[in-house]
């Protein structure tokens, strides 16, 4: 491949992460990276690897996960949706197709993510959302969970909502521009915001506002927690299958003119 | 058992049909009755059969199935709930369950029925509603839909709508009280109720509206094929994971009291 016939594909992928071991390829598969990858090589024949915006966790899901890679393939970026998506499995669809810069940088280019977790509360479960909600049977006061929430507008320090991963004497500082709580009916929607987020913070956010939510933390109990300095101190994640990346967001993409490129 | 000690209890179900041969038990397992009937054995020790108020077909949903059965089991209805939750796999779920008097014939007792028929219409698949919904990648007329379901409603001929399990020579006239199509963002969703139904005729009733939505049968057209007298002339049906058996009414069911018998 010359060089010089490069481009760069960014695609807008959604996938069931249930049956998959996470987004990123690694010892065990499968893994969405992996399926990705072997049907791009099916198209093009190359054995390329892709980069993702958000390493979303197994069992997690997206709505609009951002996927870029270097091709030599000829075709428009439709191409791209229509033939992926004959190839990929049916866990996984390509949205929308774009040819981007060869300096847009899929992770560090990201300016915003957003997150959704997911909450059934009812008493019984639901064989329906068994795989995309998590669920609570005793009552969750969501009212009370959305003032816990709007706590963390803004930048300070997540530390206590940190999962393993995050390395240490790495910066836990985060900026969030949304954080909130609703309920529709039996379903409690967590929607966050923010430029980047910690390993787990979402979930573990999740779990805390959950304690909120079933009156075990007050909302002092719950600032007192945010403020601490401590890794983890916040408790637990929640299961991965109520978490959805909703959407990534960029400067410059995806370009203004795309809104036909989805095949 | 001693007959006197037998009482008959009716049940909530709800249930991913994905993974099942319908509800029906039948020579190829798994079927939805099949798990329930494990389940209350495990709970009672009887073996016994349970009867429900509609046969979903294979693939098909329900969120509110009403199935009923006779038990010596001395629990309370709450019970039933608990522990058949426990001993169900996780496609089925117990939303709640009444004792019944005795004569309480859960199939022609039944006075209306309600399903909807849920389509996904945008140009690409979706992973997270792949077994949830039927996918119409061309873009549908969900107001023209709607105009042709209003067609349907009250007492008619259903034959056109008929599918092959209808026995020849059954009254195939229905009458129904709500036949309608909205659309929410990418999903075009039909809703019907009545007090009975013939086999497929939700889905084949979708089929002949995705047509009308598609442009391809003029409103006329669905007039004149819906007045027909031959058998199925409405076409094929649509696939049965996009069908949901959404509740059953009844005169007396379920009681007023049983607002807290949901464990």
């Amino acid at each position: 491949v010359q060089t010089s016939h490069l481009k760069k594909i960014a695609l807008i992928v959604e996938y069931d992460g249930s049956g998959y071991h996470g987004f990123q390829a690694q010892a065990h598969p499968p893994t969405v990276q992996d399926d990705l990858e072997q049907a791009i090589e099916r198209l093009t024949g190359e054995r390329l690897r892709v980069t993702c915006a958000s390493r979303t966790d197994a069992g997690a899901h997206a709505k609009g996960q951002v996927v870029s890679f270097r091709t030599g393939a000829p075709y428009p970026p439709e191409t791209f949706v229509r033939a992926l998506n004959h190839y990929l499995p049916g866990q996984i669809a390509i949205l929308a197709a774009h040819e981007v810069p060869m300096s847009f940088d899929v992770r560090k280019g990201a300016t915003g993510r957003r997150y959704r977790y997911l909450i059934l509360n009812r008493p019984v479960p639901s064989p329906l959302l068994r795989l995309r909600a998590h669920h609570v049977s005793m009552a969750l006061d969501a009212a009370a969970m959305d003032r816990a929430a709007a706590l963390l507008l803004g930048e300070r320090d997540f530390a206590p909502f940190a999962g393993p991963l995050v390395p240490r004497g790495a910066s836990t500082r985060r900026t969030l521009t949304e954080c909130q709580v609703s309920r529709q009916e039996d379903l409690v929607n967590f929607r966050v915001a923010g430029s980047s987020f910690l390993h787990q913070q979402v979930r573990r956010t999740a779990g805390a506002l959950v304690q909120v939510g079933l009156g075990r933390l007050s909302l002092d109990d719950f600032r007192a927690l945010a403020s601490r300095r401590e890794r983890s101190a916040a408790g637990p994640a929640l299961p991965p299958h109520g978490l959805y990346l909703d959407s990534v967001q960029y400067t410059d993409f995806p370009p203004a003119q795309g809104a036909g490129r989805t095949a």
